[in-house]
Order: structure tokens, then C-alpha cells, then sequence
């Protein structure tokens, strides 16, 4: 330990892009700007609201400029996350409230402004929706414009940084993201972000190591030290001592040796010891992930999720718009198929005008094709955009949260009426296959009476686990009740195969069990017929797979099945089958 | 037409108490104390501080002289309401923040007191949940009496009316209720409320016929008006014309004649025409509602929820005291059985300190049993108080929210913990029956699993609908997807049963479809051994029962489990099953 640098520590974040990161901290915003309410005499005051129209004014001409910069490079969802800033500095809390505290209260600009973000934030603290919290973080970043146009301090643009480095930042939007070029920006660091960000995901699609959530590192990290950031487990240690910066060279080098090994994969089969083939595919939101899973090996899209087009605005996108997306997409993953998910949010989630839901319980509210079938023009023309994709390459649709017969067969007939509305104007495939996402119980219990009327099912294994259980899995009070390995899970998945073999129809899954190795031999063996999953998870379940018999899945699904309790059950797969693949998994 | 009085109208609320009642109106609570909001001069800020500060003592009064008025006649549940308006009497934020607003804005205490009533309000305007609409109720219930001590304007108790009449009030607390001569008050209408509040459930546990949620009936209705309440639809008729008088006057003696004829079955068995026994019981919550069950020929009570003694309170209640509340119970039900819940609520409802849960979706939050198991001290409590009332007649006690057979075994073991504690210091029974409330999919998927741990199973088809659809109840926008004849849950219901049966225990209903004669020949026929039900709804079903024969049941459940769709089974039930029974509904 003597090895160890007097200022070496260590912080915890959120680890949000895997991958290890060695380099020398570049900060971009140095930190919050500092605010300090003070009363101002009566006759400042209307400096003072000028003062903060000015601001708000050159923020608008900031983003501007960066959207006319990114729009030849980037597609509109990703342009959206500006066009939401933008919307939010017309907004009238913000801007009117602001000025009634400079007037009212006869304070500074700045304490008001911090003021309307206090109150901003009282409405998104405590709650765990991601969606929402992201909501938060947008105002939060704004307000931060503002404030830094308001005492004249200049924000550096993430593109102009040189050489190596690691960026340490107190948030870094998409946009930031967009811009990052990966031979000199080898991975970032913020005080702000979760996981599940739009900045994370693409992090990910373009396998930045990323930490994020850290709270104080713009704080605690100077310009020039020495850092090591670990995307997989939210490590960052600054300053390491000797010892320290050599294990993790040691995991950097191994990491990389097994992804490399992984990649190695890419052209091998997905296929037992036995010969029984499986599909791999992978689940995406933008069309900058296409290249990742074409990079792992997936045989195409398994869940494209169209929510990313429809967020962040204040209007729906047209068929037009979707088509241009969709389109895309299908031309880039071609000949592979891509099956497209309609919007699988409410209402109140399409708009930024930060309406917060008056649903006391979200998650069993009107969501996804509830929402669609009240909104069936709008449905239709996503309907019709995903229809004219299917003319560039094998498209596949299905509709998310269905829970009954009825449901199914609405969504049908707005199917046929996109249909006809369609022919002799455009062309598209007519017999595109059309399926359902099982993730509601009821569509378990009635399984059967589904498969009759789709042409295959997507298992969401996520909301699956969370309405069979009723347990909210962003609750983390009870994360140790939400079990993929429950009896009840797995009776569900059993069901869900028998009932859509029985009617000659694939079983897919598409939710997180489907990206996790441990799982990949019990859902075979329960016969899944495709599992659609995050690009990274894809040679690693390929690898297991490949290693499987069909024979020994089966009796390991068997044995699963046979157990009381979640408990037994993961006890027996973290042991028994741990082991047999145990070189396996790394 | 010509008959209607000039100044006839009609209002729509909630029916909250079935009956028709026609009376004169007694206003009780002539409107919201109107409030101004006035800038005052620097100097009579101290004077608006204390005469706020007054105001608020002498509310503490008056609720702690109700309280010893009430005390010696009524149980702690009761006492409870009054104490939570006693609490927020000394709240930080209605206190300190009024004063604040005094203070920082140089405004009168009404207008300040008006201004901490809009930010409480804005915490629970649109939440759907009943339970915090009740406490915002109380806010507003509590300003109200301050405001009127404010103003000097004395509120007369509902205890006070002399002569026969429907009183027309801004809102009624449960003390009120409590207060209510029946001989006196024969019905009442309100501003306030919902249909499940506490003043409801009490209006219902009297009969005395309620309409609430009217938002302006004490600016609509004057005093000495004609008012005819219909508590069953929710409609008032102030000044009726001589039809609408007539109408009402043979609705009222149909009401009443079909109310003695349901009454005259009390003492019938339950049994269909075939000689099959159906146990019927009562769900009850206080032990006033005991003699409504009697009255309406109950067998025993199927649901006692235990959570009002747990509620409107700072601290969990003790073993003397719940065994207190358990024990009268029970001695007053004996020689029927009492089932006993224990308890169904998030820990966040057992304050009256107004702390907001921070759960996103509280249905699929920490409730019930997964509350209890992190309570094991404060569990076993609850657990040795409902022991230690088995002592004084048949008690069964269940667990409701279980999603696993690791629950019911914690919860078990904690049970055996009880007895070990008592044994040999208070008699109790040592064979008490225990069962588990089924209202969460995995446990309708696991019921064999599950039977096998337990002596019987309670339905709450309430909750379980709603898991099993994904469906918020309190949803309104979801009402038409919040389907019993759902073929998922009519599936769900059957695999309960036949699980139950297999392993030799009783399957039971408590939730609302066991209350509503129109399910019953389906219920019947899928083998339930037991309906719990409000009292009211008693002779109803067993009207029903008693037409049936188990053979025509059984047919009707296997009919209606062969639909795909809910809208089809209820076309069936609605059309030939009522026909075959349409005289016995009424």
C-alpha cells in the first residue's frame, strides 16, 4: 500500500457503459455555476428581468446553432432532445415564474431562476420513472444554460477537446454524446444520469466506458489527474497508486481479450451441441445501434422500440417522419429481419410540456395499445409507416401490453384499414407477420386463445415478473422480491411456449432474462425458439448456447420447474449449472 | 310537467349510502368560510400571527372537548380521526408556513392559511388513491374549522337537530356521523367526499342513505328546501315537483318493501334448490357494522380488515390494544366465526404526518405482507392480539399480498414465534385455521403450491383483476377494461378452486364480485365453498342461491369459461342467466 498516492481515491457511481478506461481527466464544466440569492433594490429590478430574458434569448441561439450543426449527421429523435430544451425555454413556469420571483421578491436573476428549479425539482423528487427523473435532468440541464449565459461563463464544446482524455462533466446530453469523437474521448465521467438516460444508451451503442450519477465528481476529479473509470461496476478511482493502476490494466487487457474472443463468435452458428438453432437477435431504439449488433452476430431485430421518435415533443410524428426512421433502419439491417414494436407509452409521456401523470399507478395505466386504440388515427399512421418499411427488408410488427382477445383483434382492424389505405399508393409486404408481446398475466392465462389470432409471441420478461408478482421493479425496496426464477415465472414461460407451439407459433423473448447467460439454458430448454437481447449479450448467450445440449437444457428446465421457491431455484442454476459452464461466463 | 315546481332542480354525486330518503333540509354548514387575501400594513403582522395562532388553539379545543364527548361510547378507531385533526393542527407546514406567508408577504392569517391549503392541495390533486384523498380531506376539513374560528363563526353539531331532517353539509367527519341520531337525521348529502371514506362506510353501516361529492350542494340547497336523497344513484332532487314526489315516495316504499322482503330470507338456509350449501358472510371493518351482518342473516364474518386501527395515527398500535378491538369483535359475531386479515396496508399509511409515499406504483409496492415481514416485532403483535381473541370464539386469521410460498412460511414461523410467546400466559386457539388471501397472479399460477402450506383461500377479486389485466381500478380512464368476466380471470377463479379442492382445503371470495347476485350462479358453479360480502348485499345473493341449482351453476361457469372475449361472457350472463333470475333481481 505504500505504493499508493496520497490524493489516490476511489468513487461510486453508476456504472452506464461497460468497458475500462486509463487516462488523464479533461473537465468541460468545471461545475455548477454557483448561485447566490441577494435582494436588489427596487430600481434593479428591471434590469434584473432583462438580464434574464438576455440569457434565455442566447441559450435559444446556442441551441439553435447546435442543431443546425448536428442535423446533417443525425437523425430527428436525436435532434428532439434539443427541440425539448428549446420548448422548455418558452416554457411558462419557467421563465414566467422566474420573473414573478424577481419582481415579487425583489432578488437577482440567478436566486430566481434557482428558486423556479427548486420548485421543478419538487416535482420530480422521489419519483423513481425513469422517463420522468430523465425530465427532471432536461430542466436541470437548461436551467445550468441559462445561469451560465446570465454570469457569461462559456461552455466548451465536447468536440474541440484534443488528444486523449477522459471527460468529466457535470451532465453531458445526447447531444455532447453525438459529438464525441472516440479516438480522443476514451470515456466520461458526470455527476448527474441513470442508466437507462438517452446519453447512456448511446454510450453504449458506441461502447464509450461511462460512469455516471457520481454526484460530485466535477468536485472531487482536477483537470490533469490521473483517472480510471470502470463502466461495469461504477468504479472510478482518481490518482491511482501503482498497484491499483496495474490490476486495472490487467482487467482493461482481459476485458478486451474477451470481447475480442466474443467477437470472434460473430459468424459461428447459433446452435446446440445437438443441432437445435436458436435465434439471436438484438433490441435497439436508435439506428446507431444497428452497427453494434451486426458488430456481436445478431441475426436481426428482435424489439425496435419506436417510443424514442415520439418523445421529447410536443406533437406526434407523422407517417411520414416514423417511415423515414423506419425505413432507415430496415435498409441497414437488411437482409436480416427487424420486428417493430408500436409505441408502448402513454400519452402523457409524449409531450415536454412536463404535464406530469395523474395516474396513481403508471405501470397499470393507459399504456401502450391502450393508448394506441384511443388514438386510432395516430395509431394508424404509425401503422402505415411501419408497413412501408416492410418494402425495404423483412419486417415483423407486434403490440405491446395486450391483455385480451378484443385488444388484438382491434388492433387488427386498424392493421387492414392501414392496409387499404396503403394499397396502389405505396407497396409494402402483405403478408407481414403480426404478433404480441406477452408481458400482462392475463395474456398467460389465456395463451391459447392469443396464439390463435397472431402470427408469433414476444415474451417481456421484465413486465411479466412485475405484474405476476405485483412487485414495481423500480421500486428498490423490493428488488429482492422481483424473481425471474419464481414458480410462478417460470409456469408462465412454460405456458407461453406450449400454448404458441401448440398453435404452430414462434416463442420469442425480448425482455432482460433473454441477455443473461445463467438463463440461456432454462429458457432453451423450455424451448424458446428466439431471444432478442442488448448487442453485447449477444456472443455471450451464443457462447453458452453453443455449449448445450438441447437434451440437457430440457432436464435443466425440468429441474427448475420442480422447485417451491425462487430461492431453490436460483440456488440450483447459481450452482449446479454455474459450474458446468462455469469457464463459460466471464 | 306542469306539475314541477319553479325552483325544482337536480344534482348528481356519488351514492354513497343506498336509501331513499325525503325530507326538509337542515343545512348544518352553510359554506366554506370565504376567504379574501388582503395585504395588511407592516404593523398588524404580529396581530395577523397571533390571532392565527389563537385560532389554532381554540380548534384544539373544541376537538379535544368532541373527544371526551365521543369517547365514552365509541371505540379507538373512531377516536382516531379526531386525533389526526388534532395533529395537523400542530403540523410544521400548516403551521409554520401560514405564519411564514404572514410574515414574508405582509398578508391577512385567512388569506395565508388559504395559501398552505393550495400547496397542501397540490400534493393530492390528482391522486387517485382513496386513502390519500381522505387525508387531503382532512387538511381541508381542519382549515375549515380554523378559518371559522378565525371569522367567529361557530359551527352547530349535527347532534343538535331537532325534528326529522336530511342535512346538508360542506363535509362530515366520521364524528359526525357517529353523532348522528337516526330518529333525527335521515339522510344527508355533502360537498366532500368519496364513496369509500370513512363517514361513507359508517353512513352504510347505519343505513342511513347518503349522497356525496356534490361539490356545491350547500350553495345549491337553502334551508327549509324539499329534498328527496337517492342513495343508491346518487341523485338529489331539491323542490321536487309532485311527480318526481310521487315517484320517489313509491321508489322509497319498493326500496323498503324489497329491503324487509330480503329480510325475511335472514333466518333461510343458504342452499341451492339441489340442497348444496353455500357458506355466505359479511366483510366488515368496525365493529358497528357487526349488527348489519346479523341483521342481514350473515354466517359469520368471511373479511375484517384490521387497517383502521392502524391508520390516522404516529404509532403502531399494541397487542392490548388490538386484541381489545379483536376480542369485541369476535364476542359479538360468536357463536359465527370471524376471519381475520392481518395487516393490508404500506407502511406509509400508517402515519398521519402527511409524509407523501415515494412509490411510483404503490399497488405493487411494499404492502401488506411484505410489510409485515419487515415489521416482525410489530407482525407478531398483530399476531398474538388475533390468538389471544381466539379465545373468545371461532376465529381464523389469513395473510392478504402473498406472491410466494417463501412468504407464507415467514409468515408461519412468525405465527409459531406468537403462540410460543402466549403459551402458558393467555389461552388461545392452538388449531387456528390460517389461510392467504389470492389476489396476485403468481399465486393463482402457484395455487397447488400454495394450498399445500395453508387451511383455506380468500379471493380478493378486487385486487386480483386488477393484477391479473394490469389494470389500475381507481383508474377511471381503464374502467372498461377492469373486466370480472375477463376469460383470464374466470380461468384464474377456476384454477383456484380446483387447486383448493385438490388438496382438501375451502376456497372463499371476499372481493366484490362475491356481493353481486348476478356473479353468483358462475361463483357457485365453479365450486366455491364461501362468498363474503357487505351485509346489504347478504340477501341478495342468497335470494339467488336459493333459486339455483348446483347442476344449473355448474353449467353456467363451464359456458362461461368457453368465451374469448369478457364482452361475450358478459353478453351471456347479462342476457340469458338474468333473464332466468330477472324477478329475483332487485
Amino acid at each position: 500500500m505504500g505504493l499508493e498516492r496520497s490524493d489516490s481515491k476511489e468513487l461510486k457511481g453508476i456504472g452506464a457503459s461497460a468497458g475500462i478506461a486509463i487516462g488523464e481527466v479533461r473537465i468541460t464544466d468545471r461545475r455548477r455555476v454557483p448561485v447566490t440569492e441577494v435582494v436588489v433594490a427596487h430600481e434593479e429590478i428591471p434590469g434584473e428581468v432583462a438580464r434574464f430574458a438576455k440569457a434565455i434569448e442566447r441559450a435559444k441561439g446556442e441551441l439553435c446553432a447546435l442543431k443546425d450543426q448536428l442535423s446533417s449527421t443525425h437523425g430527428p429523435e436525436h435532434l428532439c432532445v434539443i427541440d425539448a430544451h428549446l420548448m422548455l425555454l418558452d416554457d411558462t413556469m419557467l421563465v414566467g415564474e422566474t420573473t414573478q420571483y424577481i419582481e415579487r421578491l425583489g432578488i437577482n436573476a440567478e436566486g430566481a431562476l434557482k428558486r423556479t428549479l427548486t420548485r421543478f425539482k419538487s416535482f420530480f423528487d422521489g419519483v423513481e420513472d425513469d422517463y420522468l427523473r430523465e425530465r427532471g435532468n432536461d430542466v436541470e440541464t437548461v436551467v445550468e444554460r441559462v445561469l451560465r449565459n446570465m454570469v457569461g461563463q462559456k461552455q466548451e464544446s465536447i468536440a474541440k477537446i484534443e488528444g486523449k482524455a477522459i471527460v468529466v462533466a457535470h451532465d453531458l446530453s445526447p447531444a455532447d454524446i453525438l459529438q464525441i469523437d472516440k479516438e480522443k474521448v476514451i470515456g466520461f465521467i458526470t455527476d448527474l444520469g441513470g442508466k437507462t438516460s438517452h446519453s447512456c444508451i448511446l454510450a453504449r451503442a458506441f461502447e464509450i466506458p461511462a460512469v455516471v450519477g457520481l454526484e460530485r465528481a466535477t468536485l472531487e476529479v482536477g483537470e490533469g489527474d490521473t483517472l480510471i473509470v470502470d463502466g461495469a461496476t461504477g468504479v472510478v478511482i482518481v490518482n491511482p497508486g501503482v498497484e491499483q493502476f496495474r490490476d486495472y490494466l490487467q482487467k482493461k487487457q482481459r476485458y478486451e481479450y474477451v470481447e475480442r474472443e466474443l467477437l470472434k463468435l460473430r459468424d459461428l452458428p447459433a446452435v446446440t451441441l445437438d443441432g437445435h438453432r436458436m435465434r439471436l437477435k438484438g433490441n435497439v431504439e436508435f439506428i446507431e445501434e444497428v452497427a453494434g449488433i451486426h458488430r456481436h452476430g445478431g441475426e436481426g431485430i428482435g424489439l425496435y422500440r419506436t417510443e424514442m421518435l415520439f418523445l421529447n415533443r410536443s406533437t406526434l410524428p407523422g407517417e411520414e417522419e416514423q417511415f423515414e426512421a423506419y425505413a432507415a433502419l430496415v435498409k441497414n439491417m437488411a437482409p436480416q429481419p427487424v420486428t417493430i414494436r408500436t409505441l408502448d407509452i402513454g400519452g402523457d409521456k409524449c409531450l415536454t410540456d412536463l404535464e406530469l401523470t395523474d395516474e396513481m399507478n403508471p405501470a397499470l395505466g393507459v399504456r401502450a395499445i391502450r393508448f394506441s386504440l384511443r388514438q386510432p388515427e395516430a395509431f394508424k399512421a404509425q401503422l402505415r409507416a411501419i408497413l412501408r418499411a416492410s418494402a425495404f427488408g423483412e419486417v415483423r410488427l407486434f403490440f405491446p401490453m395486450v391483455s385480451g382477445v378484443a385488444e388484438v383483434r382491434a388492433a387488427k382492424a386498424l392493421l387492414e384499414e392501414a392496409k387499404s389505405e396503403l394499397r396502389g399508393r405505396h407497396p409494402f409486404d402483405e403478408k407481414i407477420q403480426v404478433g404480441i408481446m406477452i408481458e400482462i398475466p392475463s395474456a398467460v392465462v389465456i395463451a391459447d386463445l392469443l396464439a390463435a389470432e397472431v402470427d408469433f409471441f414476444s415474451v417481456g420478461t421484465n413486465d411479466l415478473i412485475q405484474y405476476t408478482l405485483a412487485i414495481d421493479r423500480t421500486n428498490e425496496h423490493l428488488s429482492s422480491l422481483y424473481e425471474p426464477l419464481h414458480p410462478a415465472v417460470l409456469r408462465s414461460l412454460k405456458m407461453v411456449v406450449d400454448a404458441a407451439h401448440g398453435a404452430g407459433i414462434d416463442a420469442c423473448i425480448c425482455g432482460e432474462m433473454a441477455g443473461e447467460p445463467e438463463y440461456l439454458p432454462v429458457l432453451l430448454g423450455l424451448g424458446f425458439d428466439e431471444l432478442s437481447m442488448n448487442a453485447v449479450s449477444i456472443p455471450r448467450v451464443k457462447k453458452i448456447l453453443r455449449r448445450c445440449s438441447m437434451e440437457e437444457a430440457r432436464q435443466v428446465a425440468s429441474r427448475a420447474l420442480s422447485f417451491s421457491t425462487a430461492a431453490e431455484a436460483d440456488a440450483y442454476l447459481k450452482g449446479e449449472i454455474a459450474a458446468r459452464f462455469s469457464e463459460s461466463f466471464d
